[in-house]
């Protein structure tokens, strides 16, 4: 069966701030040192297995431009626009179908546009097994992170027996479960029976509109409804079928729902960049245990991170700090205040400073 | 006797980095609320003393389009240029040379362009005290500062008893002397005769000519050959015998050596404004204990000093550091590092980046 892969890319990302704004979200912003974004990493790393005119791109149409800046080489007709933002399952049911439209059925990759993976191979090779997978009858798979800490940030996925006679590791799933508090995350990592949920998804088209419709079955009427549209190049119906959906994850409105789940235990070093701290995860530190990128001079610093541009930047006896310069914003943020930096955001929207947004 | 004032504007005050630049040292800056710089602060507090066209201005010839900017009402022949720096001793007898070819002789105070002053009106009490004293003979008059810690980076003067019948504390001088080692600071502390050298002098022209003849006799020599050039407005050889000069500091070329020397210890809020730490002494703090000048949003940040413009700075779990944005340079210190700010300007000098120094 037609393998094709839909990367999510609607995203705001607003703990990259300053750097990541609204108008420049975190997935097109390349923060690894060979000069690649994000969203060029997640198209680099399936490029082996899924051909250029079978990946898919859903984003929010002020960032089209962007997506074909960033990605030339995806045709333009495969660049999905969310009128407004969703969450992920307007989303998925949006490129659902579009794909049914175009191939009737296929096997579906659904992939975030803003993590990093630094064994693309195992995770090619892990993806090969998900579609094997989904392939043989109506199954979801998800992909799952082994767990390195008691994250309070990520869903979980509670996974059951071995699923026997298949290539790879593929396990049931029990349940998914919400992000939990810090002591459940704890239990979790105790029972050795849970991973992080990477939002990462391989189905069947049929198969996952299956699920809309005994789960969302609201909005699988307004999916046949595109469906219909785009039959007629209908664009406008779609984006006010579109605009009618309720918000709603993928997650919440199906996943914790749904039956006939498994999961592979991804072990490929992944990275969901979550905030700035992640950059000395993702990239090489200096001999003072820091990342420093641009006109730096550090005296008597250690275990920074730094992100400036052309502007010289000092640092006189600062230590653990994190300092992000760009053009008209300038964060400095202690490493341990990082899930702070969104106070600052939350300050310029009741400001109404959108400039900086 | 005419009094005239003359106001040493050549330095390249360092320790204001970034903001302080070789191009606009920190005489030229506004480092207190009321926007005014430093030296129209200078020339402001004398006002009510001297005339204005008795008010030099002795400054590097890069400065000059500075000092009619900063002080409209300062007739431009009073700008004296020194064509390179070569300290205080140059710089005082070039401005007495002049003043001998205006006025043939008068009472000179000499004063620092880039000092702060809290109690203007005890300032000038105490200069027409010192005035009557330099009036009276060929004396010298010092201002001294009460030392309010073990200080390291002043000279101090050494004083004796008091002068007898004579308006304000009027003191002879035993020695003056170099900056000490802490231990002696701490010393020169407890003994209680010690104030700080404020820089501050006042004394008769004809006086300190004499001294410059005793004790830098080659010094002597070439203002002599000044003055013969200013009757004649010859100001290429006036630029020729200032460039002849050794670098020599009145306090040692002069002041350590000579005799009958006074001091008046000055008490009124005097601050020499030697670092960014200053900006705290000199500025209100606000409720978090700080002082923020610009587009600044603090999270959870005490004690900062935050000097910034219209780029938004975020300080997020930030204490006790000093943020200095400029156009082209950043600085962030930590508060009891701010001797180290020296060693970014020596990275910069032995790395030739001359557009930051």
């Amino acid at each position: 069966m037609k393998v094709v892969a839909v990367i999510m890319a609607g995203g705001r990302g607003e703990r990259f701030w300053p750097k990541s704004r609204s108008n420049m979200p975190k997935q097109f912003l390349s923060l690894t040192s060979d000069g690649k974004t994000m969203i060029q990493h997640t198209v680099n790393r399936i490029k082996s297995l899924i051909a250029l005119e079978d990946i898919f791109v859903v984003t929010a149409v002020s960032y089209r431009e962007l997506v074909k800046e960033q990605l030339p080489e995806i045709p333009v007709e495969n660049i999905l626009l969310e009128p407004v933002a969703k969450n992920t399952a307007p989303c998925i049911g949006l490129a659902a179908a579009y794909i049914k439209e175009k191939y009737e059925d296929a096997i579906m990759i659904v992939l975030p546009s803003d993590h990093l993976i630094k064994y693309n191979e195992l995770f090619v090779d892990t993806l090969k097994d998900a579609i094997k997978v989904a392939e043989e009858a109506n199954n979801m798979v998800t992909i799952g992170i082994m767990p390195s800490y008691p994250e309070t940030g990520y869903g979980y996925i509670h996974f059951g027996s071995r699923k026997e006679n298949t290539q790879g590791n593929v396990y049931e799933v029990v349940n998914f479960v919400e992000k939990p508090q810090l002591e459940l995350a704890k239990e979790y990592l105790a029972l050795g029976k849970y991973l992080w949920n990477s939002g990462m998804f391989v189905w069947k088209v049929s198969t996952i509109l299956n699920q809309f419709e005994e789960f969302l079955p609201k909005m699988f009427i307004g999916l046949q409804e595109i469906s219909k549209a785009l039959k007629i190049g209908d664009m406008d119906e779609v984006e006010n079928q579109f605009r009618m959906f309720d918000a709603e994850s993928i997650d919440y409105g199906i996943m914790e729902k749904a039956k006939d789940i498994y999961t592979l235990p991804g072990n490929f070093g992944w990275d969901d960049v979550g905030n700035w701290l992640a950059i000395e995860r993702i990239n090489k530190t200096n001999e003072d245990n820091s990342v420093v990128k641009g006109n730096v001079i550090t005296i008597d610093s250690k275990d920074m991170i730094i992100e400036g541009g052309e502007k010289l930047i000092a640092t006189v006896g600062i230590n653990n700090t994190i300092v992000v310069d760009t053009g008209d914003a300038l964060l400095i943020c202690s490493k341990d205040k990082t899930q702070d930096v969104k106070k600052v955001i939350e300050n310029l929207k009741i400001c109404n400073r959108r400039e900086y947004l």
